[in-house]
C-alpha cells in the first residue's frame, strides 16, 4: 500500500498512528470496494458534534435556532470543498479511471465527501479529541469570521447591501468555465465590481454557490480589510 | 436550587460533577429563560455522533446508506421518548403551570428534547466519552435487537407479515385514549392478536407512532421471546 502522503497530514496538523486509515478515507467508491463510504458517515456525524460544541462554546448568547443555522453554513458542500481544496486533497484521491479523467479530483461532492471521511479516520485512529482538533485547526478562520449579526444572510446580499449603501453600482456575474461530466460540473465564476476595480473567483457545484463564493471573496476584501 | 435527582442520575448511570447542568437539562422554556434549549442543540449532535460511532463499530459489513437508515430509527423523536419514559424523566422536569397542567411532562416532543439536553449536559460536565458511555447504557437492548436484516421495514409490517407466515388473523388497533391539548397530544393504543391472547399497548406523539409502538411490544413478545 502506498503510505498516507506526509505533505495531507502536516496541513492537517494530525499524524496518523495507522496511515493506512487515511489512505481509506482518500479512497473514493470509483477505484475499490475498499472506499471511503463508511468513513464518510462517521465523519459526517462526528463533524457536526464538534462544530455543535464548538459553536455552543463560543456564542453562549445565541439561541438554539441560529446556532443551527451557523452549523448548517459551516458543515454544507462548499466550505468542505473550500477546504479540502486549500489542503490539496484532490492530489492525494485515489480514483477509478473514468472519475480520474472526467476531473473527479476536483469535483466539490468528491472533495467535500473525503473531507468528512478524513475526520472520520482520524476519529478512528485517536478518538474525538484528536478530530476536534483538526476541525478546530482546518475551521479556524471561518470560525473566527461568523458574525452572527449577518450570517443568516448570504454573502451575494450582503455584498450587494454593502455596495449599495455606498451608492456603489452592483457587482456583475461571469461564468468563467465548468469542468467535469454533465450530471457533476464545477463551476467557477467571477465576480466583478467595476467601479472599484476589484474581481474575485469562486468555485462550487452548482453556478450559484459558485457565485456565492466569488462574492464572499469579494465581500470578504471590502468589508473585512 | 433544587438538587439534581439523584434517582435520574443513577438511572443514567452517571453522576454529574455540576448537577446544575442536569437541572438545566430538566428545565422546559415554559419554567424559565435558563432552560433546556442550546443543551438540546449540543445533544442531538453528541446523540447522533456516538449512535452512528457504534454502528459503525458494531456493522461493519454494512454501507453507509444502511447505516444512515439505522441511525434515522435510533435516534428519532419516538425512542428518545420511550428512554425518557423508562428513565421517568417527566418526573424531574420543571415546566411551567400551563405546560403542567396540559400534560407537558408526558408529552413525546418535551421528554425527547429533554434526553438529548440532558446528553448535551453530560458532554459539557465529563466529555464526549462520558456521554458515550450513557448512549451506549440507555441504548443497550435496542442496539441489541438490531437485525439488519429487517430493520428497514416498520414493527407493524414485521408483525403482521410474522402472523401471515403462521396463518394467524391480523392484529387489531385500538385508540385507548389520548392526553393533553389538540396541538400537542399524546395517543395511547392497543394492538391485540385475538387467536394469541395477546395485547399490548404503546404511546406516541401521534396514533401512527404509538401503533407502531404497540406493534413492536406485541412483536418483541412474539418473535424475540
Amino acid at each position: 500500500m502506498v503510505h498516507a502522503p506526509d505533505a495531507l497530514q502536516a496541513r492537517l496538523g494530525f499524524a496518523f498512528t495507522r496511515p493506512e486509515l487515511l489512505e481509506q478515507a482518500l479512497t473514493h467508491r470509483s477505484y475499490s470496494v475498499a472506499n471511503n463510504e463508511r468513513l464518510e458517515f462517521l465523519g459526517d456525524g462526528v463533524l457536526n458534534c464538534v462544530v455543535g460544541a464548538l459553536l455552543y462554546e463560543r456564542f453562549p448568547e445565541l439561541r438554539e435556532g441560529q446556532l443551527s443555522r451557523l452549523r448548517a453554513n459551516l458543515v454544507n458542500q462548499q466550505p468542505l470543498y473550500e477546504i479540502a481544496t486549500e489542503l490539496d486533497v484532490g492530489r492525494h484521491l485515489r480514483l477509478g479511471e473514468g472519475e480520474l479523467k472526467s476531473g473527479g479530483a476536483g469535483r466539490p461532492s468528491i472533495l467535500a465527501d473525503a473531507m468528512e471521511s478524513i475526520l472520520g479516520a482520524a476519529f478512528l485512529d485517536a478518538g474525538f479529541d484528536a478530530a476536534r482538533a483538526i476541525v478546530l485547526h482546518l475551521f479556524a478562520s471561518r470560525l473566527a469570521e461568523i458574525d452572527p449579526a449577518t450570517h443568516g444572510k448570504d454573502a451575494k446580499t450582503l455584498l450587494q447591501e454593502w455596495l449599495q449603501s455606498r451608492k456603489h453600482g452592483l457587482p456583475q456575474y461571469e461564468l468563467l468555465g465548468t469542468s467535469g461530466q454533465a450530471h457533476a460540473q464545477t463551476f467557477r465564476v467571477a465576480c466583478r465590481i467595476g467601479a472599484l476595480g476589484l474581481a474575485t473567483e469562486g468555485a462550487g457545484a452548482s453556478r450559484k454557490a459558485a457565485e456565492q463564493a466569488a462574492a464572499q471573496a469579494a465581500y470578504q476584501r471590502l468589508a473585512r480589510p
